[in-house]
């Protein structure tokens, strides 16, 4: 099942995705339709019975799946191609760091940056939490799981760089394009594989495979769950692989009116047109 | 003025603290009373207006003031003297990481670890967020504080260092005491000075003085507004003083059955019993 947070008139609204157009749910968005523990039934049933609120795909816009999530989490290093690529090993641990509901935005969404000009992109599988995790084994975290989506982990590298804590240069409000759409774990293995890839105005930057993470999804929410409780709606977003600008001889970044594209088969495509503010720029 | 979270009877309440108790305000949290834009003016009206509904301090019990903030923000290596210590120069940029909501508890709350036996002590003055900071200057910062109160980012030193992140040794649910008031800022001045201090079971173990400062309080609020929206009840933990015991020689750690007291005059101290919980303490 695909699910996604719309706009229809004024109206925002869950809605499950289906041939043509969507079915709306009786919740504004993802974020508060996950915290019914009786999310996939009713999601279900509104496709069974609600065809004759069906909303047609052009009457609506795609908005960020999961505006208001707790917890943002995201694990850095964990591709081994992009752990090779930065000069490090391979890791025991996840490296774990923070975002907020205001970093991300929608999957279609203008980026800005207006006080960085070293603006980076990371492809990265999102994994979207559907019930509470506390102490959770890698089994139980896996029946948890919502689903996933796409995320680009764009990051200001100046900022990422001033201090030994990278939180500073990843949590620019808007700047964490998500979506298109929240894929059910009964459509989408990312142990088998699933692409992620990137590209800026049409040229493939990154692609990486979700089967060589080091630190698979559930592996990831059983880690995180044993310091701190997941909640239905929590979003964790799983590393990207090589490919960023930073890694690049000399060091690439986004330039005003790029287009950015972040893209996993099976889920959907974020389409991000980037405009750099700073002075230098103006 | 000094506001509190409380709990009367089955009620939780914020609350102004009077001479011998406490005037009830309208909302179940300062997370709550702050949002309400008028907050200033409500809390200075019910102390006129409110001795009918007079709640004794010994029928109430002190919780943590601020329970559901969007974000938590900390500053580490802003104390000269800490960074010193822990073999850093003076920084040019502020060191952040976040916390969540999970992490805060009581001023008075028990601190269990099951999975550290490398826990640390970190005592710290918090600035509360009175109104929404986005760009702000440092004097609009200063203008949008809604008050001060104690903290102790308590820290599992052994996870904080599994990765290039601390982010995971600083996350654990319920480990960062806050309390156990909050005061405005025409009751305590942090940069003329108060004097932060930690002891363990009645030792003094940190004392440091918040006029020795990297960043005070208001340079933090503009410095994150710059890359993210702060709003009212969020929180601010401006770093710790030297003499934590991963400093010392050999480092120092919690024991099960230590009193941690975490005092600033003119706020108030948070008082906690820790239990380590580790199969090795079994």
């Amino acid at each position: 099942m695909k699910l996604a947070s719309i706009q229809f008139k004024t109206q925002r609204l869950a809605a499950v995705v289906v041939d043509g157009g969507y079915v709306p749910l009786q919740a504004q968005n993802l974020s508060e339709f996950l915290r019914d523990e009786q999310w996939r039934n009713l999601a279900r049933q509104a496709v069974v019975s609600g065809s004759s609120n069906f909303i047609a795909a052009n009457e609506a816009t795609i908005l960020n799946p999961i505006p208001t999530p707790t917890k943002v989490i995201c694990c850095g290093l964990n591709y081994s191609d992009h752990i090779l690529e930065m000069g490090r090993e391979l890791p025991e641990y996840p490296t774990l760091f923070a975002k907020f509901a205001d970093t991300l935005t929608d999957p279609n969404a203008q980026i800005f940056s207006e006080n960085s000009e070293s603006v980076d992109w990371e492809a990265e599988l999102a994994v979207v939490v559907g019930s509470t995790l506390c102490q959770a084994t890698e089994k139980d975290a896996l029946e948890a799981i919502a689903g996933y989506t796409v995320a680009n982990d764009i990051s200001m590298r100046d900022w990422q760089r001033r201090t030994l804590q990278w939180f500073q240069g990843k949590a620019f409000d808007g700047t964490t394009p998500l979506g298109p759409y929240l894929v059910t774990p009964d459509e989408l293995d990312p142990v088998a594989g699933v692409e992620v890839i990137c590209r800026i105005n049409g040229e493939e930057v990154q692609r990486g495979n979700t089967r060589t993470l080091v630190f698979a999804a559930a592996s990831l929410l059983s880690y995180i769950s044993s310091f701190t409780t997941l909640r239905a709606g929590d979003v964790v977003l799983t590393g990207t692989p090589g490919g960023v600008g930073m890694g690049m001889t000399p060091p690439r970044f986004l330039r005003s009116g790029d287009v950015l594209s972040t893209e996993i088969p099976g889920i959907g495509e974020l389409v991000n047109t980037f405009t750099l503010r700073v002075s230098a720029d103006a």
